[in-house]
């Protein structure tokens, strides 16, 4: 407890020390809740949007921000949409649903995060820039504000004869970043669909720090049986995170039929929340006690052998 | 075609010339045929023997003697045994069952692979070494050589209350080098049970060329029905690769109860093999046409972004 006298007499050098002392206070008091919230390891809930995406843009944007708003009245802290929510998901609608970011769908995400005091995860759209095309990921915090967006990194080119032929790369460029963001409860890394295949994304952003991994992504009826769940658990336990993958609804007259099943798998491998293929919400409450706790027990994060092998981020050397 | 006359009349300058010649020409039809095999795919039979294991050694060399010579009948070119296949698993059993290397159970080993013409992964046994104790897989040829020693390099060393506590490096000391071993059909790589749970392992194995991966492992019945399949399916689809793991036969008697299933999954990430809980053999034709398929159908192997990110081995620099 600090108590400060000021007298009329107070000099301008006292002024100064006063200043300054003050200065050291705020910053000690600053450092010490940084140290709290660090050492704070506290449960939110997680929303996973599984939306229905039809041809109509503005429907789709409508449709998103009011399930957002439901999302948040049950008390989810973080939301997120489903690649590919505002366009159909195909390399002949990415052109015409493409737009630039800042746009009409990246504004209604900022208005729905801040609305509704949100982390919100904003799936993905079909970015244009530069005259190029990208399946982009916007990240909006509790104030509206955007930060971070992720470009897909791998493109979805898979060619599984009789079963599902796919490009992406006929139309979208990748994205060349990985993407963190910060939030009061912990650290989330992200990606998009196709990104999940690549384990070295999720390494590195566990190896950074992030305790939450989101994929919105949208397996189709050929690999999503096979791998959906399969890659999402594979990264859980590997990495002793939560997982979370967030698919459109499975639309069965759509040229591209998604799997949907949107899921969240805790860091023991388990899947703790599991949509259908319909379009729903699906809630998770994440226990980072849980996650310290399973580290511990398991401590494969401090086993690993640093001196045999490495995974590293060539961007950063 | 090339065809030499020999004439009486011969110069020892002649002779010499004549010897080179014929010598360029083996090295020709030795690079042809290491090339033809390169390129050659073939289909080749796996067998996982999980064998009951007892506290009397030589019953325990006995039987899986038996059962590797069963298993080449059925036609296995490559037969595992589980970890600690010659001992009890426990901390206090590995110092009374350890053994040099060679010594009398990796002769045995060595043995039967000549008898039975078969590539013998040689589970594990407690290897002594310089006064110290290692959970050590000797890889043995048909022609009876060891190919390689692979020396557990993750000591299983974990707490979870009520579940399961245990703690290898009481007892052992962690090797330190990554285990391969070629075949005529593939390259294979090597890890024992815990092993299994570092990803970076089966990342690197997969990067110098392994298609199939073996781990003689011994899970418990905690992080069995959590973690065995889930693990083998994740390390097959991410690298697209064979992995196959035997575990002893389950003892409901002994001290540490493995989990028993024993089994085989392909590179789609699909269990192809799989053993109950008692002694069993089980058998999987490795098709490697099959994984050279997958691999142009979802081309992750060269579809990895080397620009963004890199798993390295870090005794090779």
């Amino acid at each position: 407890i600090y108590i400060i006298y000021l007298s009329k007499g107070i000099s301008a050098k006292e002024i100064c020390s006063l200043a300054s002392f003050v200065l050291a206070l705020q910053r000690k008091i600053c450092r010490t809740s940084e140290y709290l919230s660090s050492t704070f390891t506290p449960q939110f809930r997680l929303a996973l949007v599984q939306l229905h995406v039809s041809k109509i843009k503005a429907d789709n944007l409508g449709r998103a921000q009011k399930i957002v708003k439901e999302a948040a009245g049950q008390g989810a802290k973080v939301v997120v949409l489903p690649e590919c929510f505002n366009s159909p998901y195909g390399t002949g609608f990415f052109a015409e649903y493409a737009e630039k970011i800042p746009g009409e769908s990246t504004q209604v995400l900022s208005e729905a995060a801040k609305e509704c005091g949100v982390y919100l995860v904003g799936g993905s759209i079909p970015e244009e820039d530069g005259g190029k095309l990208y399946n982009t990921c916007s990240i909006f915090g509790p104030d509206g504000k955007l930060l971070v967006k992720h470009r897909k990194i791998h493109l979805f080119d898979v060619d599984v004869p009789g079963k599902i032929r796919f490009q992406e790369s006929e139309t979208l460029s990748p994205g060349n970043s990985l993407s963190m963001f910060e939030t009061p409860f912990c650290k989330v890394g992200v990606g998009i669909c196709y990104d999940i295949r690549f384990a070295e994304l999720a390494q590195i952003y566990a190896k950074k720090g992030c305790q939450l991994l989101v994929y919105p992504g949208a397996f189709n009826m050929t690999t999503g049986p096979a791998h959906w769940e399969l890659l999402q658990r594979g990264r859980a336990v590997d990495n002793q995170v939560y997982v979370a993958a967030a698919s459109p609804a499975r639309d069965e007259s759509a040229s591209y039929v998604a799997w949907g099943h949107s899921s969240v798998v805790s860091p023991w491998g388990e899947v703790i929340a599991k949509a259908g293929p319909e379009e729903s919400v699906v809630y998770a409450d994440i226990d980072l006690q849980y996650l310290a706790d399973m580290r511990q027990q398991i401590p494969i994060t401090t086993q690993r052998r640093n001196d045999l092998y490495s995974v590293n981020s060539v961007q950063e050397g």
